[in-house]
C-alpha cells in the first residue's frame, strides 16, 4: 500500500526503542514508501530478535549512539517508553536526524517546551505517528471527503477510542506507571485530539472538560481505565472524545474505534477496526448527506499517504504530510486535558 | 403491541393541546394498553379534526374545562407549547386528574417548583412522555439487558439525538421562540438526560459541561441547532449527550438516534430509527460482551410496557412505570444544562 517516492538507498532510516509494537507500523509505512530500514536498536536483545524476523534487512546496532553517529541515517523511528520519547528525540535531532516517534510524543509540558526549542535550534522534525488516523484507510478517505466539502462545514467531531487492556502480563511494567505513560488522555487520548484538530480543520482549541476514572482496576492505581474530553476549536468546531481500556473479551478487535464527523450538510461515521456483528471487517465508512445514505468499504482505496509525505517532507524540508505545530498542538492539548482531569479529580477528593 | 391491563371503560382519558404530534404516540400507547380515549380538545379546530381521523372514538370538547369537569376522566394526555405544559398540568392535577405530558414537561426551574408542589398538594401524577426511550423497543430491550447484568456495571452512557428541522413552514411559530421551547437542551436534550439517568441507574447527577450553538440558523436567533451535555451520576456513572437539528436531507429517518451503554463487561449500541445504509430499519440493538458480538432486531420483541405500567400506577397509586422524582429530575437537569450553556455563551461574548 502506498507510493514509493524514493529509490532504494535514498532514504535510510533506523528503528530504535521497541517498547510499543507501533514501531512495526511506523517502519512498515516508511518501507512501503521506499525508505530503507538500515539499523535497529533496543537494549533488550529479545525485542531486537523479534523485530529482525519482521525486518530481516535491518542491522542490530550496539547502541543508540551507533545509529546517531551514522551520517547516512536521515530519520530515527522510535517507540520508547512515553516519558523518554522527548529526550531520545532531542538526541536524534541534535545528531542531525529527523525524529518519528510513536504517540504520545511526550508526557509533560516541560518536555514539550524542550522539544519545541530543539526543533527551532536544530531545524529537524519531531514527527508523530498518530496511527489511528495516519494508518487507517477509512480515516484517510474521510479526510479527503471532508476536504472536498462532502458534508459542508464541520460542526462536531466525536471520537471513541476504546482499547483492550488484555492480560496484565502482556503489558510492560511502565504501562501501569502514570509518570511513564503520561496518563490515559495523554496517551490514547492524543490520537483523538489529533483527529479532532484535523477533521475540524483547526490548529488550536480550548478544553471545555476533561475527566478520567479508574473504575475497575483499583489494583493498578497508576492507570485510569476511562477518560473523556470536550474541546472547542479556534474556528468554533466542537469536539468530544472518549477513550477507555474496557474492550470486552468477545470483541473481534482490540477496540471498536469510531469517529463521527457532523457537518452542515451531512455526517460521516467511521467504523475503524470492525463493523460490529457484521463480519465486514474494519475500514468501513458510512455517510449520510443530502442525497442519501452510503456505505463504503475503504480497504484498498487510499493507502497511507502520510509515509510518502513524511519522507518527502524530510528530503525537501516541507510540511505537507503534517505540520510540526499540528503534531505538537495535539500533544499539548492531550497533556493539558490530562492535567485538567487530574485537577478535577483532586478537587473531588 | 403491549398488554391490555384494563377492560374497556375502566380507564377513560382525554387528549388536550395537540401542539406536537407526540400526542398521537402518547394516546396510541395508552389505547393499546386498554385505556379509552374519551375527549379531545385543542383551540385549533383543524388540529382536532386531524386527530379525530386517527382516533374516531374521541369526542371533541368545547374547552379544556369540559374535560377537567368530567369526573370519569382519570388522566389528561397533553402536548401543549412547552412553556405552557406546567400550568396546564397543574390545572389537571387540581381537578383530580393525573397528567401525562409530552417532554419537555416544563421549561423553567420556577415551573418545576410549582409542579413539584402541585404533585405533593394534589397527590396526582405529572408523568412525562420521554418517547425516545419509552416508545422504542430496542431501548426497552436494552433496559432489560442492563438490568439483568448483561454488560456489568455501567461506566458511561453516550446518547446522540439528532433531529431534522425540516422546512421552516412545517414548524409552528413557537418552535423558534426560546421562551416557549425552553431551548434545545431543555427540549430534545431532556430525552437524552432521562436515558442517562435510567441506563446509568442513578437518580441524580452533576452537570460537568453544557454547550449550545446556533451555527447555521442565524435567521432564527430563538433556536440553537446544536447542544451537548456531560454529566456525572450520583453513582459515578458518566454521561455524554449530543443533540442537533442538522439531520441531512437524504437520511431515511428524522434522525440517526444512537445510544451506547458502556459497561464493565461489554457494551450495547442502539440504532434507534435506522441502521445507516443497511436497510435494516430501526430498533437495532448491537451488543459486544465476553462471548462475542451480536445483533438483535428488537422490533416486536418487547412492546412498550410503559403505558400499561402508567395505567396501573394511576389506578394503584404506585410508581412502577416511572417514579415522579425520576421524571422531574430529568427535566430539572435538562433545564439546568440549558441555563449553564447559556451562561457560558454569555461569558464568551
Amino acid at each position: 500500500m502506498g507510493t514509493r517516492v524514493v529509490e532504494p538507498g535514498e532514504f535510510p532510516f533506523a528503528a530504535a526503542f521497541l517498547e510499543h509494537n507501533h514501531i512495526y507500523g511506523q517502519c512498515r509505512g516508511l518501507v512501503e514508501a521506499g525508505a530503507q530500514l538500515k539499523w535497529v536498536y533496543d537494549p533488550d536483545a529479545e525485542k531486537v530478535a523479534a523485530f529482525l524476523r519482521a525486518f530481516p534487512g535491518a542491522r542490530p546496532a550496539r547502541s543508540y549512539g551507533e545509529i546517531l553517529e551514522d551520517p547516512a541515517i536521515r530519520l530515527v523511528a522510535a517507540a520508547a517508553v512515553p516519558s523518554e520519547r522527548c529526550a531520545l528525540g532531542i538526541l536524534a535531532m541534535e545528531a542531525g536526524k529527523d525524529y518519528f516517534t510513536d504517540k504520545a510524543p511526550l508526557t509533560t509540558l516541560a518536555q514539550l517546551k524542550k522539544a519545541r526549542s530543539a526543533v527551532r535550534r536544530t531545524g529537524r522534525k519531531y514527527a508523530v505517528y498518530y496511527g489511528e488516523r495516519l494508518h487507517s484507510e477509512c480515516a484517510v478517505l474521510a479526510g479527503q471527503m471532508v476536504k472536498s466539502g462532502a458534508i459542508g462545514r464541520v460542526v462536531q467531531v466525536l471520537g471513541l477510542g476504546p482499547h483492550r487492556l488484555g492480560p496484565v502480563s502482556s503489558r510492560p511494567r511502565w504501562f501501569f506507571d502514570r509518570a511513564k505513560t503520561g496518563g490515559i488522555l495523554t496517551d490514547i487520548g492524543s490520537h483523538q485530539i489529533e483527529q479532532f484538530l484535523f477533521y475540524a480543520g483547526t490548529e488550536d482549541a480550548a478544553i471545555d472538560m476533561a475527566r478520567t476514572a479508574n473504575r475497575f482496576h483499583g489494583d493498578f492505581p497508576g492507570i485510569d481505565d476511562y477518560g473523556d474530553v470536550a474541546l472547542t476549536g479556534a474556528n468554533g468546531a466542537l469536539g468530544y472524545l472518549r477513550v477507555d481500556w474496557l474492550t470486552p473479551d468477545g470483541l473481534s478487535s482490540w477496540g471498536d474505534g469510531r469517529l463521527v464527523i457532523l457537518g452542515e450538510k451531512g455526517f460521516i461515521e467511521l467504523r475503524k477496526n470492525l463493523d460490529l456483528a457484521t463480519g465486514n471487517g474494519g475500514n468501513q465508512l458510512y455517510i449520510a448527506d443530502s442525497l442519501g445514505e452510503r456505505h463504503v468499504n475503504a480497504t484498498g482505496m487510499t493507502g497511507y499517504p502520510y509515509f510518502a509525505g513524511l519522507i518527502l517532507d524530510c528530503l525537501n524540508r516541507t510540511e505537507n504530510a503534517m505540520t510540526q505545530s499540528h503534531a505538537f498542538k495535539a500533544a499539548e492539548l492531550a497533556v493539558r486535558a490530562q492535567m485538567l482531569a487530574e485537577e478535577k479529580k483532586e478537587e473531588r477528593k
